[in-house]
């Protein structure tokens, strides 16, 4: 079957867009749709508990934009903004791609590590595990103190991660590393062969794990947390999202 | 010392901000200045995780346009929407009323509930006690099965929350109370006389919480998760958070 | 690409295999060759711990013996009996349809509820999710009291897990059900249509999540848990498994 | 209003209690009166288990027998003796100054270390933080290696707590520093320009803690932990706690 | 090998010591000499908050005085009152009735319940069980409401408490029923067969547990939580116990 | 009163079982008869998933052969394999030695280590921890990186250990070591003078723990987890366990 595949990129920057479907593109089926965009506003890089925010808002209005025209939708961030936000708002699966690669990543080894850009961003991953209720299998969090802004730096960027992947092996026992940032994408076997262990990008497994839910014809519960409300309110402001109220 | 604290409703109702200010003004000490301000923008009631997200946008909004006339500013939406965004941007402490009434009610009791308006609301409430490392403390969440555009009815309200504060001690062993819906402060003593346990608003709490705060000479931690970061890139179509990333 | 993928049923039962293949049959890629095969010996249903321990050994020993043939494999027995053996031994991702459909779960809902056949087995289910770290995502787990010798019962059997679905959700605020038992597959539709919520065949997510690690090229990870171990010894006795041994 | 509020050191070293007296009075509301009282028996510092044991018991008679006269009470030691014994005494609020600080401490960070006295002392915070069900807020437990007997030597431990921060600022990741030792107050300010992190002394948390449950006119619940038992016994020995009973 | 063992009662009702000693009698192995004593003062049935606290040191204070004299020690009181303050005191292994039940019922099924007097208590004892580590292993708690001072009425104790055991079973799935009550012993027949459970009174399993300990001749470890710290200090009104402070 | 024990060494390595004797004899009272057994196939050193798999059977095997002539059974493995598939089986009491030596070092401080020989082996023991329920007590587990072929060097391995031990009382504040292997008792007291903290042999706990089990009479649940169920079917290829199916 032919499946149309919403790729958002949460930030407003073109250029990382690229650059997620450049990383992306030799992981797609031919039978598969895919289609990228970036959020229209908010920032170009997600490094602050703002830019986590506002590009959370963003996600959910290009999701509300597009609502029906897609079989899944996958929230190409590495901090998942918006997730929750998406998944009250359209039927067919969300897919973020830290979550994904956390479940992926359970299944092949027992402890997995994540990296991640800024040291200050760490106890928000802590927290975004724990939130998936996965921080048993959590080896650690490691930063390789670089900003969204530096990650253009290409190969800096895959040492810094190649050398954070071989500390998590050896000093936290991990047995998977994860690669959350979006951009991180295509440095996977670099990683893997420094650590020696399965590297997973983000992305890629989000793509795979979309590609499975649309398979089995899967769509978010509408039970407790993802349950829909009328709302017959106006949200000031937000036009553009307004028409979520009414579904 | 003559303190002066900001009280941010989250939502743009500005019906709902003169509750707020009607509801805490009997608690507040008379040296101290309180300023009440709603979200110029977004909903007007906080129900759905679309609100929640959207209100974490207009609160910080508001923190960042206020950025250095308060010696603390105050969330007050049960959700604590946008608490983390605004403890990053501003020095001085910002307490979530959910949090406060949390914390509180440690000192009254060994479990409390939570009581909230929709069923559908208990997952991001239980998610919230759990971020703040709280499981273990929470008896229960239960909720009234009344929308924020129903909560004007103050009697059904008050019923209704008797109602589950005393199905929460009998069934869930609540040892205390605790209402995190701001417009819900002044209800306390009718729910405890029903319930018999310490009742608690969150508003109240984070007022007091505040003071004590302010009293100490508290700032925001600057290590690891509320670090500040500055930022070159532009934060397209959020001018008022623009200046944010040059603190 | 081609995959192959080995399907064991970890019972000696060829009907159960044959309800499998059935079962599973119409989520097939057509591009993807599927070999089932049960264990030679062992329990025809596995109920009690003897059971599981016994077709254990007996899964290890069909992947033993398929070594190198295949791109993955999937264990397919709602106890995930031998997982951490068989991925010690092969390279390939194993999955087990336990295992596969909890991390499915947990992109469609919060809290998921499990049916398993009877009530002495709760106890072993609950610590599979607290062996794979996911008991902040468990509802609950519900037993329909049949035994897997009558789980021919078609229609019985659909109705006792629509039940206990409806349960669940009313009951346990499940927001999505998972059925671990591999010949629960095709039972999918008539529960969620009773319960109102996704319900998932731990078969047909181990399937697709096998889909997604070969895609990914993925392998099982050799640090820690999962490392291999020469060994010269003799393992008296099973002698198909030898050769595990001297990979 | 005018609040009376009693602090109580629950050693028996008069000394100490005036160093507390000395601590806090620059905290003090001009409306707040405080009387310091330490307790009449038991140990001169709270090393032990068995200090910890005997000074709940001499805590607990300092309340019985002040019953009625004050509108909070703080226990003025780290350890947190005889809190729950006090709570179900009296109904005014009791505060521990341990607790009061993890409180606290939650607001301004999302981790903080507690800096004890002796290293055999870490496995009882850490069973308190463990109590108070805040483990996951805990980064950890850190000791200078002074008995109390040593504490008076002020500069010493200044320079030992201003590096136990430090350190754990560094490698546990702490982003407050919570003192619990009621002797440590007065000491924040230097240990924070070391350790560049806010840094708080449980007696001053507790006593701002306690003007906010007064000022809201809390009381602790009589639901399950704190209720009261009317008891007919003798209470041989204790004869100042023997009223108790008959309340 | 011939072993000296304390029994001490931690109230101070010299019947319930008799009681005590009634009970354990018939396990008791010919070449072990039991000692029976109970706190000379103190409550003379363990009801409160207080009289834990109280019975703390009562508890220590039997234990300084005689120590040296026995191989071990049994804390006979179902809150385990002092067992930390005794560790620290004496070499030889102390044993609460309550942790020893719990750790043998362990052996037996993996979940078990408790059943306690009072509902009051039920928040103390789930305390406790967390301070063990043991949350993961507790069914439940239930209260049969009645006070120590009633547990005289031996009938309809055993009444109380085979229903309570019984509702354990089939409503919170206990596997094993643990009675910590030091005077519930010589009940668990009558419990066992309505419950159909084993049923376990926490004053045998401390009998055969420290039976255990002194055959492998273990002492309490001296490091961390139980280092022993010499003091140079008055322990002021407690002579009894100055002597802790020179060992 | 005499009891007979069968201690069944899950590998099938005579010359283990001899050392197992060996260490156990000097701790076995009089009055009990021992028997010692070896499993008749599977591994001879238990190092991987797999050996582990195959001993739980071949362990399940001597349980059932002997069934009824023993008042109680001991796994002396230090995987504890098969030990859930025992209990199932028979009515009297079966202790694993980890198990029992996690559950008494719990009396002797807060935190134990645990002893392993390959680090491949840390995941599986913390994963036995856990399902203990245990983890809040554990220091860490830590490997000699010797395989249980290597395991007759004895005085390597005692060195190793020892250096291990001294390791985890220094680095993970450990307070009582566990030797979980069954080979390595007899090294207590050596490792205990380096470490200077209690050091315990599974083994050694196993035996006396089943003496306190059976003095007491006690018996497994048959409530959940292992209750019994008849069966019908073939264990197909298992004839030695053929019979557990009709109990």
């Amino acid at each position: 079957m032919s499946h149309k595949l919403l790729i958002i990129n949460s930030n407003s920057n073109p250029a990382a867009t690229e650059r997620i479907r450049t990383g992306l593109a030799p992981h797609v089926r031919p039978e598969t749709t895919l289609t990228y965009v970036n959020a229209a506003l908010g920032p170009q890089g997600i490094d602050t508990h703002l830019d986590v925010a506002v590009s959370a808002v963003e996600t959910a209005k290009v999701v509300a934009a597009q609502h029906g025209q897609y079989h899944a939708y996958i929230v190409a961030c590495g901090a998942d903004p918006g997730l929750d936000v998406c998944r009250q708002i359209v039927d067919e699966p969300v897919i973020g791609i830290a979550e994904a690669a956390m479940l992926m990543a359970c299944t092949l080894g027992y402890k997995f590590s994540i990296l991640t850009t800024l040291e200050a961003e760490i106890p928000g991953v802590e927290e975004l595990v724990a939130r998936y209720g996965l921080t048993a299998r959590l080896a650690s969090v490691r930063a390789i103190e670089m900003s969204t802004a530096e990650l253009g730096q290409r190969e800096a960027v895959a040492q810094r991660l190649a050398e954070g992947a071989r500390l998590a092996v050896r000093e936290d026992r991990a047995e998977v590393i994860v690669l959350t940032g979006s951009v991180m994408v295509g440095l996977e076997a670099q990683i893997s062969e420094t650590a020696q262990v399965p590297t997973l990008a983000g992305l890629v497994c989000a793509y795979h794990l979309a590609e499975a839910l649309m398979a089995y014809g899967l769509k978010t519960s509408r039970a407790y947390k993802y349950r829909q409300l009328k709302k017959h309110d106006q949200l000031l402001g937000y036009d553009g999202l307004q028409a979520v109220y009414s579904q």
